[in-house]
């Protein structure tokens, strides 16, 4: 069988033994067969995507429940072709009968914009003849278009062009030296490029022009550094290192750390894909979270002016964090003591390829876990924390996103996403009146207002499926001031409103009442607090969506405008935009709107649900942000609610710790840390 | 001379050469003058408080100008001291003319209560002959009564007793065993204790009566671990190490550290106050703020049921932060190259003590300071950050705060509190209705909602100490979808709205429109985006003020009944709610609203002003937080906009920097990190 011999094959490359975990990403081999399966039945296509196709849920929980005897889910592809004449097959391969399950040519969509659909742009803009003409326009002669570069994006919807043709639209830049950050020297006119017969269809060209940029080039790269003076010399040098080994164990991609287990899958679209999460207390494995994922993001831009309305990114639905996922170095991206895992992916010629080191597994010390000092006798202890950081960054285009997702010894799990990369730009004339919608941030460059929203997908798995989200306020109580039921006015709780349909599921974060939102299993009851088993998610950088109802972005981007959704759980339902967001009109709106409008009443009490987060920043640029932007993170937690009896990690060994009795005989247990040392010498408190 | 004997031995102290930094606290030397001094004149005292009397501004400005003509300003002492008939006398002492300067009775105030002050609550109460009648009432024998423990809190204001008796209350406990957590068994009364006569004045009883709880004990320290089945034993060790030595310089109390400067002080009151703090922008020594301390908070809680609307503290105005500042161990508290300051301060008979290792200043690498990568190409830089952390920990009874003042290489500083240690507790009957004022969380364990609010005060330097505030909205702009100006609906804009006078100062937050507050120079203007420098505050935990307008919190919290205060600066305001915080009755209120009432068409607009911000958390108790609470992390964000040409870390050498033309020829610029390593072996790319 040729699935035995790939099994064979995965297992070398992998070191993994036996066949893969059904929700393991897509080996290189199975990719290859993939692709050889479809090919045997159609011809002249060019591969979009070829990624797990996940196991049903309800097979795979059965599975899970009892793998000896339960049919083990079918490893499957899911395919995304492309024909000529921009003709898209969305298609499913069975590897282990090896056949096609399913296959359709779908109108009227575009799927994603590849690697190497971007890179192909820049040698035709180079030789266009209008891109040329207009280049001699604003100030680089016809010699010097191997000077100019771009940046092409998915042009996101433009009304002139509909979705017929697969377009990009190509950001244009000038560098004076090919090592020059060509953000300096954005040029201002938009080529737009047919993906499929690489041609340049149409240039767009803003009422005003703006010549190349006079400016100086200002560089971030070392060698710029030092010409311009050099590097610091007095930061020394800080090692983190493990001598005994890391303390988590992997076991094919399931880590097991500090009682949870995790399995880290990892797909083209949304990247990390953490799934089966769960947590030993005191020996049982609790299901915590059945998935959770970045699902989506939108970057909208805010200036009203042509042709920026246009500007806005998904970053996820029209390139794939995986697909722009950086190959991480050690000690470089990664400090201490790392575990990898590399990505596999099709390439459009349905040739397999890997990004080697895609996931950066580690571990950090976090500080002080818990701590109490009895005042009255200095009796005292002292844990420290560690946490374990799962992580990805990618690339698109200017910007890095850097996702980490950090699981705590107490029980919580913490979304961090790190900003950094280079503003996208457009020129300015000297003088010019920027209106507000952008920051010359350096001269002559004009870095216009953003927002980054990611959309945070949580199928949680609270004890089980069937869970119920409740949204949480700070609120007072009743009874004004003076009144026997409240006489000093300081009566507050915990307002829980269940959200019980689809329809109403829709919700804003309210700062003012510190909101939260309890994703419970109203069927277990803490024993102790008597109320359900949950999870909370605290997110407090939940700007809402800017651009405004019925509008480009918000059409197309539903999933953005509002900061909660809880639908029904659906096996189709992963992305919010939509399976193929690039040149949707949104109209209608895909994906999270259309679920929640095919049927609002739909419930979401006490049933297997889907949480959908919208969270992110708004982006006023400034200087400081260029021509490298030092990283701005934002984090969410979602923390344990009246999920255990007590605080869950009084296990860990403690730094020190004193009982009242001990420190009365001059006692006290004390692992301390052997390596900490004064400035100026002195080691640690146990020695 | 005395003083320069004085200077001597503070010197053989702190191996500090020459005369202490204006700034500096007080040394135990300077304390013992000091009481010295007051002493010669005034007797049968007894000593609340002796600490550093800061430099007026105006003059400490002017010596830093010109340190070698402008007069050094003189070491002074700010002395609150104690008479019999609880009679409070605040002055302030010369060191160098060894004199009194100023001295009064300050009636109808009650200075905070030290930690001498409550340690002797625990004795008497046990002895008391109502107390123990009440405790054989919930079932605890006469010949138990040394199993009863109490912590001690000021009254707050019980308008029963009014502020001319110095006054504590008492929350009583119980432990089985010494060594066992006491609130796991409060109890149901609170004796009302005469901290002048020592004598029990009153017992407050609620009206249902709630027996000694019967639960088992549930503990945290290692021995009560290591008997329910042990430590976890898969913590491999995470070592931290900087062979070549810290990074940061520190002269006296002066630390500098990757551009950075700042006067690291402390007192009784505030714990940790940095001063001066500038930030090198290439060559120019450029202020940023002048002054920054957590300078007030209250936790109210949240029942209304007698006794409890009385239950509230101020923890700095109340105890003191720095009094109540923990004694760190190195590899317990503090990991990795360690350099720690101790505080002095002065006990009740006039002595100085010291507590050492009171604050802690170390370095911790902080990820991806920031990355690009193009995507043509590959070549990319990223560079790794180092953050510089200034903390102390102090224990409020049952609480700790960690606070950790961080400064990162970006130009942001940033202020993170960890709450830890034990919720306060009160007992339940079983089954009882808490009316959701509190939750179970262990049987017959009711720990009430509450909020802990902090009050950041921030004297903003930027450029220079003329400074406006401006609030800052991200805000849609004009025009409906479809309209020529806003066609896609995607305008958006940071609206800035001038706080031109105190009273006007007054806001809110706003989480819908990710609200900011900027303290900006309008005298200076940022040469490339023509907007005045900067410093932005980015807040995002402000829940505000729960208890009722009007009622007794609201009253004597008037700092935190808005997010926002802007005051313009006076000496004498360093205390948000009053110099002497117990027992006001909030009636008038103290601090804020007081110096803002008396003036309210104050201009705050381009001159030298303060900022005070109420940031915090609304804690609904879970049993995760029992019976000692994982830490639970807050944080803020003050971050240059503006303010710099560029970013202004660029001169930090890169883990890794290729350029194009490097990646072309085959060469990258790589130092990476030796010290890390693959699991399972593998060095760094450098190697
Ligand atoms: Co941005
Ligand atoms: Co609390």
């Amino acid at each position: 069988m040729v699935v035995d011999r790939l099994k064979q094959v995965a297992s070398h490359v992998s070191g993994q033994t036996g066949p893969p975990h059904p929700l393991d990403p897509l080996s290189e081999a199975e990719i290859a067969q993939a692709v050889a399966i479809v090919r045997k039945e159609h011809s002249g296509l060019f591969f979009n995507a070829v990624t797990l196709w996940e196991p049903r849920k309800a097979q795979m929980l059965a599975w899970l429940a009892d793998p000896k005897t339960a049919p083990r889910p079918v490893r499957t592809a899911d395919i995304v072709a492309l024909g000529l004449g921009s003709k898209v097959y969305d298609g499913t391969v069975d590897l282990e009968a090896e056949k096609i399950v399913s296959w359709k040519l779908t109108e009227n969509v575009q799927p994603l914009i590849t690697m190497e659909d971007l890179q192909v742009v820049e040698a035709i803009v180079r030789k266009d003849p209008r891109v040329i003409e207009q280049c001699g326009i604003i100030g680089i002669p016809p010699e010097d278009m191997h000077k100019v570069y771009c940046d092409p994006w998915t042009i996101g919807y433009d009304e002139r062009f509909g979705n017929k043709i697969r377009l990009q639209q190509a950001f244009v830049y000038y560098r004076p030296n090919p090592d020059d950050c060509q953000y300096t020297y954005p040029l201002d006119f938009l080529p737009i490029f047919n993906t499929e017969t690489h041609e340049i269809i149409h240039i767009d060209i803003p009422p005003v022009r703006r010549p190349l940029n006079k400016a100086p080039p200002i560089n971030y790269h070392a060698e710029a550094i030092e010409k311009e003076g050099g590097f610091r010399d007095d930061l020394k040098p800080i090692n983190i290192t493990q001598p005994e080994g890391v303390s988590f164990k992997v076991d094919g991609r399931i880590i097991d750390w500090q009682k949870w287990k995790v399995h880290i899958g990892f797909n083209y679209r949304e990247g990390l894909v953490l799934s089966n999460i769960t947590f030993n207390d005191k020996g049982t494995e609790r299901p915590v979270f059945w998935r959770l994922s970045l699902a989506e993001m939108v970057v909208p831009y805010g200036n009203p002016e042509h042709p920026h309305p246009r500007k806005h990114a998904f970053d996820l639905g029209e390139y794939g964090a995986g697909y722009m996922t950086n190959s991480l170095t050690l000690g470089c991206d990664c400090k201490g003591a790392i575990h990898y895992m590399d990505a596999a992916f099709v390439n459009r010629a349905g040739e397999a390829t890997s990004i080697k080191n895609a996931i950066c597994i580690h571990e950090e010390d976090a500080g002080i876990l818990f701590k109490h000092t009895d005042f009255r006798d200095e009796s005292c202890t002292v844990t420290r924390a560690r946490k374990l950081v799962i992580s990805q960054i990618f690339t698109a285009a200017n910007y890095e996103y850097c996702v980490y997702w950090i699981f705590h010894q107490d029980g919580t799990i913490q979304l961090e996403v790190k900003l950094t990369g280079i503003l996208n730009t457009y020129p300015m004339n000297p003088g010019e009146d920027l209106h507000g919608w952008g920051t010359e941030v350096y001269p002559g460059v004009n870095a216009h207002n953003h927002q980054h929203l990611f959309c945070m997908r949580v199928d949680p798995n609270v004890d089980g499926p069937n869970n119920t989200v409740f949204e949480v306020d700070a609120t007072r109580g009743p009874g004004e001031v003076g009144s026997q039921e409240n006489y000093h006015g300081n009566a507050f709780y915990a307002k829980k409103t269940k959200l019980a349909t689809a329809g109403e599921s829709k919700r804003e974060y309210d700062g003012s009442t510190s909101r939260t939102w309890e994703m419970v299993n109203p069927n277990k009851i803490n024993p102790y607090s008597h109320k359900p088993v949950s999870y909370k998610l605290v997110s407090r950088e939940v700007p809402g969506l800017l651009p405004k109802e019925g509008g480009l972005v918000w059409r197309r981007a539903g999933f953005a405008r509002h900061a909660i959704h809880v639908t029904k759980y659906s096996d189709d339902q992963i992305h919010p935009a939509g399976r193929h967001v690039p040149q949707t009109s949104g109209t209608p709106s895909h994906g999270l709107p259309a679920w929640i409008a095919a049927n609002p009443a739909e419930n979401i009490d006490n049933t297997d649900i889907v949480l959908w987060h919208t969270f992110g920043l708004t982006h006023f640029p400034a200087p400081e942000d260029f021509p490298i932007m030092p990283a701005e993170p934002m984090t969410l937690l979602l923390r344990p609610r009246n999920f255990f009896t007590s605080n869950p990690c009084m296990d860990i060994r403690p730094s020190h710790s004193s009982t009242p009795t001990a420190v009365a005989k001059g006692q006290a247990v004390a692992v301390g840390d052997p390596a900490s040392r004064l400035v100026g010498g002195g080691e640690c408190c146990a020695k």
